[in-house]
């Protein structure tokens, strides 16, 4: 498996981006990676590390897409990192991009230069997120906003695929994510989608509230990219907000020291569970091709797994999949396409 | 201070209720409860209690309204306990209404009897959530869907007021919830409310996203209700999960036992700095007097609390308040209350 893997994206690149790689050639033998970016700043991270060479190739991209920068701009520019590497992949010489660069821009150019897959209205990331049990994946985790009920539709069986072939849940249950269980609770979006997505013939287990997120019953969840993103950037808030508090209050106790020196390896081990670093990224499901989008503040491990599963799902064909499960399907919506209204 | 206190309502109702009646006779001497529902049950609840007899009555109440039912038939007893409650309020008997029933039926038997404060198109949940810091209050927490850019403006509004007189913060911070900083960040609803409520006159921060949410930098952020409700639920999920597994962590370790022991006192003061109940219930802003909405787990804690802010706000003209801030600014929206499309 060849990943073209953007080392210039990420609040940490190209250092941790590059130390990624290393650790994911080191660790993977079938993999290779090419590093699209600043030729010199590659080479210079490169240096003295330890790494089989030959299965590392340096593509030069003269440009980067800073974090701040308008979309719009970082889009039309032909020699970014992003733009080149996600090139890559279209003329078939990589199977898969990974960039934790600035994720609408990322978006934006895997969509115009891969293009959607044949059926699927709108991409859409599906996020995993940790549970108490196993983690579910939330789609869409901000790919879009102002979704229709057919979109919803066709990121329920985009989301199911997934479930079924990559995190290999045999019959994924599969829930629409609103403020109350019954079929008649939720938003206009909600209550249309929900009559498109019963009859199609999935596990559908209905409406999942908030509360119930985290109990690890849904395999999938399936919302509007607007409050998928606010889910999921609530959700890492919160979990971090959670552990700062703790932590005060165990250090404004008499015995807080000895107290947190107990806790140290809890608090690892559930960071562990619950770190985004530890899924690597998510990828954007419905185009022609596996791209990954990776956090902004991607650590060297987070690169490591991100190009580990662009891999796995390269080798598994998930656009494949997702390709025929959607053309299967597609003849249930009432509408073709993205024409169903939301009201 | 009168409160009426639905003592059917919530799911350890009465006993619960009552329990929380008792406790808040006890601790506030300006108070007076009239207990409203089955007045058998009650009695048999207060029979053995301690409590100032001369501060309580009973306002039977014949009917209740289970928490599963449908919200349609429920709104239509004409006596049931929460009907029968608000109408002590309507009526003048009684300053404040509390229920921990059926949030929906509450909500719209308010309205319907109290009906909305003189220029607000939609009332709003506005719920106070803990932060790092000071708590914020979220708005709309839950009341409406598919709300547009005049009532967003609205809860703005009506937020600054609540944080201003009730909160005590002097200039409040005035956030929109979304999906990134940037005014161009969001969905059509969002983009256009951030154009009503910038030029407001408010202390406007602009967007806020969710993993900001809990930093405390905000004291009122402003969403749809549909978004709002699923991320009171979600934050209220995901920081029992996070409880539970640092729980199944720590057990998990060698030293585990003596690790919970340590840090049993850290996690009850969390757990009271993040507990509802030590909020009581969140506020219905917008109607024609004041309803305090509690949560159907409610214990006798929270009742006890509910019924304090309840007469706080009563105390403080909180409707009035609220009323003269809508209409001082309602000419400000280019169209008249709801007429504005979010399109």
């Amino acid at each position: 498996m060849i990943i073209a893997l953007d080392a210039m994206g990420g609040d940490y690149a190209p250092s941790a981006i590059v130390e990624g790689a290393v650790e994911a050639l080191n660790e993977y033998e079938d993999l290779e990676i090419i590093l699209v970016g600043d030729e010199r700043a590659i080479t210079k991270e490169l240096l003295g590390k330890q790494f089989p060479s030959l299965r590392v190739k340096i593509n030069h991209a003269p440009e980067a897409v800073g974090m701040g920068e308008s979309p719009m701009a970082a889009i039309r520019k032909k020699n970014s990192s992003i733009r080149k590497a996600i090139d890559l992949v279209k003329a078939g010489e990589a199977h898969a991009v990974v960039s934790a660069g600035h994720s609408g821009v990322v978006m934006a150019l895997a969509l115009i230069v891969l293009g959607a897959s044949t059926g699927v209205d709108r991409p859409a990331i599906g996020a995993l997120m940790p549970t108490f049990k196993k983690p579910f994946l939330l789609i869409d985790a901000g790919a879009n906003v102002d979704s229709t009920p057919a979109n919803l539709f066709q990121f329920a069986l985009m989301g199911n695929a997934f479930a079924k072939h990559i995190l290999g849940r045999p019959s994924p249950r599969v829930a629409i994510l609103s403020i109350g269980e019954e079929e008649s609770k939720g938003n206009e979006l909600t209550k249309e989608s929900f009559k498109l997505i019963q009859p199609a013939g999935l596990n559908f287990m209905g409406n999942i509230e908030g509360k119930d997120l985290f109990a690890g019953e849904a395999d999938v969840v399936v919302c509007d990219g607007f409050v998928g993103n606010i889910v999921l950037k609530t959700s890492e808030g919160l979990a971090e907000t959670v552990i700062k508090m703790l932590k005060q209050e165990i250090g404004s106790l008499p015995t807080g020291r000895l107290g947190y020196l107990f806790i140290k390896k809890a608090l690892r081990g559930f960071k562990k569970k619950t770190d985004y670093a530890e899924y690597g990224g998510a990828p954007l499901l419905g185009i022609n091709g596996t791209c990954i989008i990776s956090h902004g503040r991607s650590t060297s491990k987070a690169i490591k797994n991100a190009v580990k599963i662009a891999a796995e799902f390269s080798r598994k064909k998930m656009f494949e999949i997702i390709r025929e499960e959607i053309n299967s399907k597609n003849a249930m919506l009432p509408l073709k396409g993205n024409t169903v209204a939301a009201g």
